[in-house]
Order: C-alpha cells, then sequence, then structure tokens
C-alpha cells in the first residue's frame, strides 16, 4: 500500500515538474525531492527512470484530461454551444490558476517530438485516444465520422495551442477566440456536412 | 564583419537547438559546438549568455515565420482558399522534412512561460505582432477588425497546436483537418461577420 502511494506520489511530482518547466529542465534528484521520496525509489518503482515516469505522467493527466473536456462538453446540449462554453471554461480555468500550464501533453510532445521516440509514440497513442473520443461524441451529436473527426483534430489543435498563447499573453482572448471560431465552423459543419455531401456525390 | 557572422552563426545555430530539442536541453557549450564558435564568444557577442540568445533566436524566427505565412496567404485571392491552402502548404513541408519543428516559437514558449519570465515576455510581444499582422490582412479582406482579430487568434492557436500534433503522429491530417476547419469557420464570418452585427445592435 504504502509502494502503490509512492509510485503514485512520483508520478504526480513528475506531472507537476512536467506542466510547470517541461521535460529536459527536469531531473531525477528533482523528481524525487518534489515526492518525498529517496532517489533511489524512483529506479525501484520505475526501471527506465526518468523516461518511464514521464510516460506514465503523460498518460495519467491525458486520461484525466480527456474525462474533464468530456464532462465539460456534455455539460450542454447544444454541441455549438459546448465548444464554445468548454473553452470559456478552460479560458475560466487558465486564468484563475495564475496562467498556469494545465496539461503537459501537448507542451511536452512539443518540446520532446524529435528526440524522444518513446515518448513520441506515448503521445501518438495519447492523441488518438482524445481524436478517438471526439469522433464518437460529434458523431453521436449528428457529423458524418469524416467531419466529426476532422472538427475534433481541429479542436484538439486548436485547445493546444491556444493555451500556449494564453500563457505566454497573460490573457484569455486567445482562448475564447479559438472557441468561438471553432462554434462557428461546427455550426456550418452540422448545417451541410461534408462528410454525407460527398457520399451523396460518390452515388 | 567577421563578428557579425558568428554573431549571426550563434542565433542560427540556437534556432536549430530550440527547433530540435527545446530551450533547456540546449547548453552553451553545445551552441558553440553547432555555431563552431569558442564558448567565450558567446558571451562576447550576448552577455545575457544562453537566455539572451534564446531570445534573439525566436524574435529572428518568429519575423521569418510570419513573412512566410503572409507570403503564402498572399498567393491566394479568395481569403477562404487561402487559409486552407497555407495549411496545405504547412503539412507538405513539414512532412517533406521528416516532421521536423518548423518554428520553435510555439514549442519554446509552451516549455518556458512559466519559468522564464524574460522569454515570455518577448513571446507575448512575437504574437502580438503575428495577430497585429493577421488581423490587418483579414480586415483588408473585408472582416470586420473585431472579427479578423478573433479569426487570427483561432489560426496562430490551431496552426501551432497541429504542428505539435502532426510531429507527434507523424501526420499531416491534424494540419489540414485544422486548415479546413477554419476556412469553413472563415467563409461564416465573411457571410455574416459578428464584428458588423455586434456593431448594428448596438446602435
Amino acid at each position: 500500500m504504502a509502494d502503490v502511494d509512492t509510485r503514485q506520489r512520483i508520478v504526480t511530482a513528475m506531472i507537476e515538474q512536467l506542466r510547470r518547466q517541461g521535460y529536459a529542465a527536469t531531473g531525477v534528484k528533482q523528481l524525487a525531492q518534489a515526492a518525498a521520496a529517496p532517489t533511489g525509489s524512483i529506479y525501484h518503482h520505475f526501471r527506465g527512470g526518468k523516461r518511464e515516469v514521464a510516460d506514465r505522467a503523460l498518460s495519467q493527466s491525458a486520461d484525466a484530461y480527456l474525462e474533464l473536456l468530456l464532462h465539460v462538453l456534455g455539460q450542454y446540449d447544444d454541441p455549438v454551444v459546448g465548444v464554445e462554453g468548454a473553452f470559456r471554461e478552460a479560458a475560466e480555468v487558465v486564468e484563475q490558476s495564475g496562467w498556469m500550464n494545465m496539461c503537459p501533453v501537448g507542451t511536452v510532445l512539443g518540446e520532446v517530438a524529435d528526440v524522444e521516440p518513446e515518448l513520441r509514440e506515448t503521445g501518438d497513442r495519447i492523441f488518438r485516444a482524445w481524436v478517438d473520443a471526439g469522433t464518437a461524441y460529434y458523431e453521436h451529436h449528428g457529423l458524418p465520422r469524416a467531419d466529426a473527426r476532422e472538427f475534433t483534430y481541429a479542436l484538439v489543435a486548436a485547445l493546444e495551442g491556444a493555451f500556449i498563447l494564453a500563457r505566454t499573453q497573460r490573457s484569455a482572448e486567445p482562448v475564447l477566440a479559438a472557441g468561438r471560431t471553432l462554434a462557428l465552423a461546427l455550426r456550418g459543419l452540422l448545417v451541410s456536412p461534408r462528410g454525407s455531401r460527398a457520399a451523396g456525390s460518390a452515388r
């Protein structure tokens, strides 16, 4: 039980470090201090050391983040209102946190995609899971599958990019602007889906 | 003259390092090696050391990147076709490069926004310049200023986020999806601007 606690404390500490300063800046010694655990316990719990802890931290953050996003979207009956509302709630959370990084996935992958192949593969799995979940959500709300997938990709991309802009500029404006723009695109897709148009013209 | 060359070689080397591995992973010694310059010459040209070089590298990349984006957008008469085309060209370039990071601005700011206040301020200036230029471009193409600004924020956010997804997934799909989604939103804005609607209702 104590072992499970220590293991999770290490992962939680890594999530915090990754959010704050990224992968390269985070050392095993600093991680152990942040987790209030001896340095050796990192290697006891994670034979792959820092990289394996980061892998676990990214996956765990990704699950939590996806659950949160789906929960927020699920509060709205109208998906167009929902996308604008979700970005507005995200903007409020980031602002109230003092412009903290909410989720290390996008920023750490941006940092390490070219130099850490194993973490890149983990990131690939994470983004695939996010896009699959979003695609199912928007299909359920009436979009053809291809449109649902395309829109979800745009949503995830805009959210990740808008967080970087908002933190850099200490302004909610980029997140609000991205949400409003996406809502407009979604309304257009719901009125005249591209997926079904393409299917229709192929008949 | 040789001094100017060395100075620029250091900045260029920093741009490459930042694109590849980010800020924290890049040390002064490695930077000097990459620039084929003695370590001391870094401090000779940049009293602020690594941080000052990174500052210059981000600003220089940002100028080049903005010029490129405006050049690509300028090839199209129709701004709706242009936004989809620009994202398609960006997707091709990233794919042909082997999924390299094209511009360090978004990824480095994502990495350091919470821990490097000076670089964050530089990033703030950069994003402001990008958004001002994009706003002027879309105003020129018929959008009310508020709509032009909002759309530009969404465009920059989606482009930055889509690059991270594309590099992680080694797939052009996120960039293409973001471009098509933004084009749809832009068409909606051009047909019924929100800016002028708001102005109308305020009268």
